[in-house]
């Protein structure tokens, strides 16, 4: 490629699969059975046999076989390419169908050596994220996403379904919601602010605004300086909040109506991209419910301490493992975590003293959601903040609904990254992020 | 309200229509005429007549009236109530229903005065925002997100049905993409860092990593110091990009497309929030498209000069008024900008030296989109960078995917607060932010 001598090619390139020229995508080749069409993608794989050439192209929707005889020049692995054919049926061809090219022209050639092979097994994680975009050409990486993007849709269908509305909330904020020293701070004008922890505060106010139910796809920053297999610094949340709930054994049921909704969208629409992971997904069913307590006098039993109120990741997995042999279930419900160990705004709970009305849940051995009733007192969440050590006055902005008729209410936050890594079995979350951040990574 | 002593009220509210107290939206109550319903939600207003008070019961679907004879307490206006009643038509009720309260609780009532009343006139943009979440239990605030979010929903619908994948890309990143000042610069541990003026440079990337059409709804942030009607330091941008397209003018094809689909959609299903908006939606039609050149000459016959390569605010009203009047459009595509006022990355238009292959969009008198071919040649990138005095070396990471086969491609932007704006006809950009950042705005 050089500067310049290749805006001529840009006119005879095209976009609409329904224009003139006639482009087909590679998964619809075979309805052309006889017909001349247009392919466009990248040259994924070349083979030179005597005097044909055989090109594997790559587009958005998969591969089709290209035979192109008497080759006028030599096409480079990963060239962008146009090639006008005829279709043609051939048991030898991957998918039965080939095309046959009349004409064929290079719109983009890779002008530096590839930095790997999009064909063989793939390099180690650190040379994937550098080279992130190139690697996503691999279709077993392409499919995590297109995946996790399906996964993103059938979480907002299911919601509206049930009547909740999207919001987008600020994510330059002037406190945290979470507490902790784990902010990242921003430099806003003269004033000093933070990239917001979880749209916490935010979808709370917009329940008391009235909508009842409201649910954000959206960014959270979390300025941990640990450097895990399971931690993103900047991270993609599916947060919902509702109105009106008798505590929280309604959110686990809605969680778990969602869950079922979402895998079984998935199972159903998404085969294409499960078969390439080799990814099975099973139905969600009835999640159990498990005190902490218990799963700790669980996990105990197996010789397995845990911290004070809580589960470490080994424990995690160790209870995960144990629920799926005892009670045939991928996903577990843990609740009754104790006040101190849990945010500010939980909702005590009045039957346990000490206890809060919230829960995480853990789906094959990690946890990918918290959850739980919020205050939703006044007077008990200003108590709340001060026995906490948080002074009420700065949360006024929170506060300032809490004064007119707040719902009983509360929600959940599901990891969009975590839920993908273990969806697809992934050994490291980065894999499950387009552009990770982390401790070390700000590019790409 | 008191300190713990609600917690015994809480058993009694419930949180699913289909659960067994049959909770019953206010929007539905005619379809149980006769029948004993529970209703939640906010008392909207209160009125005492002798032994009967009226109130107007507020939910998430709308208002209903309740009639309650001997009340036992006083319901003050705002506080959240539960009423078990039966449903008796009446003409004289709001709407052809009301309910007749057996039970009525309050859930939680106000514990302050109220900042403002929600059935008189609204006070001064400051209050309302200062009281944000408040100010949104107003329906006609109310309708303005509501409508906002079926907005992004037909943008995300039309965008999939076309073949889009929806991405999500890092909002903290190592540098701007749109050139200049205006970032905010965040500390990322011992590095600085900034957040995204837009996901140009990702969505890009995505398209080259085979994906070819992406889209992304997320943040943008400009740290613009000025303070005007029309800007926000935090927006949602509409984002898309696509691969294969012959110009820019497949571009506004599709966003004419796309916004013919959103504003169908929206004048079919949002007609509640439309009518109390008072607001009316005209089909998109074939937008007229005009060079830069021409509208600046039109402008100048009127008498009104421009900023060279550009319009200014009293010029993009102008024009509008112009194209309204004569071509009967409320929507204006305007084409050609010239390089130097363009980024980096846009396309120069061969036939006319100095032009670019991109556009901008007016919707009655506003800027609402940017857009336009970009670049896809590695070297004549890495020239233009140079000519722009930026060092390709700092930008390996977004121009590693063009060494290796980049489409021809482009894609556009749309401000989704100044759409709502428009749409809504409010008089600042703040009307259309839940929780607007300006200069000086950081809280709520």
């Amino acid at each position: 490629m050089d500067d310049g001598n290749d805006n001529d090619d840009r006119n005879k390139t095209n976009m609409l699969e329904e224009n003139e020229t006639m482009r087909v995508l590679a998964e619809n080749v075979a309805f052309y059975a006889g017909e001349r069409v247009t392919v466009m993608g990248w040259a994924y794989h070349v083979r030179e046999m005597g005097q044909v050439t055989f090109i594997v192209l790559r587009d958005r929707s998969g591969t089709v076989q290209v035979v192109w005889e008497n080759a006028v020049e030599r096409v480079k692995e990963e060239s962008v390419i146009r090639v006008d054919g005829t279709v043609r049926q051939d048991a030898r061809a991957p998918g039965g169908y080939e095309i046959y090219a009349l004409q064929m022209e290079v719109l983009a050639g890779p002008c530096d050596r590839l930095p790997f092979g999009l064909n063989g097994p793939a390099p180690g994680l650190d040379t994937m994220l550098r080279h992130r975009a190139f690697s996503i050409r691999r279709p077993d990486v392409a499919a995590v996403f297109a995946m996790q993007a399906e996964m993103v849709h059938a979480f907002r269908s299911f919601l509206r379904q049930q009547g909740f509305t999207e919001i987008s909330t600020p994510k330059i904020v002037a406190a945290g919601t979470e507490g902790g020293a784990e902010l990242f701070s921003v430099r806003y004008f003269d004033k000093m602010a933070y990239l917001a922890q979880s749209p916490q505060f935010y979808k709370q106010m917009m329940v008391g605004a009235g909508y009842e139910r409201v649910f954000e796809v959206g960014k959270a920053y979390r300025a941990e300086t640990h450097d895990t297999s399971r931690h993103l610094n900047e991270y993609l949340s599916l947060d919902l909040e509702m109105g009106f709930i008798k505590d929280e054994n309604d959110l686990m049921d809605l969680e778990n109506a969602l869950l079922e909704y979402m895998m079984n969208y998935l199972a159903e629409t998404c085969t294409k991209f499960l078969d390439t992971l080799r990814v099975k997904l099973s139905s969600v069913g009835k999640i159990p419910r498990m005190r902490l307590s218990e799963v700790q006098a669980i996990l105990e039993k197996m010789g397995k301490s845990s911290p004070e109120g809580n589960l470490d990741p080994e424990g995690e997995r160790l209870i995960s493992k144990y629920v799926r042999e005892s009670l045939q279930s991928e996903w577990l419900f843990i609740t009754h975590y104790p006040a101190s160990k849990r945010p500010v705004y939980a909702m005590p709970d009045a039957d346990n003293p000490g206890l809060t009305r919230s829960f995480d849940l853990l789906f094959r051995g990690l946890e990918v959601t918290t959850g739980g009733q919020r205050i939703h007192q006044y007077h008990m969440l200003v108590a709340n903040m001060r026995k906490f050590g948080l002074n009420p006055e700065e949360f006024e902005f929170y506060l300032d609904i809490f004064k007119y008729g707040m719902p009983p209410h509360g929600g959940l936050a599901i990891g969009a990254e975590r839920l993908t890594m273990q969806i697809c079995g992934l050994a490291n979350i980065r894999e499950a992020s387009l552009f990770p951040r982390d401790r070390d990574r700000l590019v790409p």
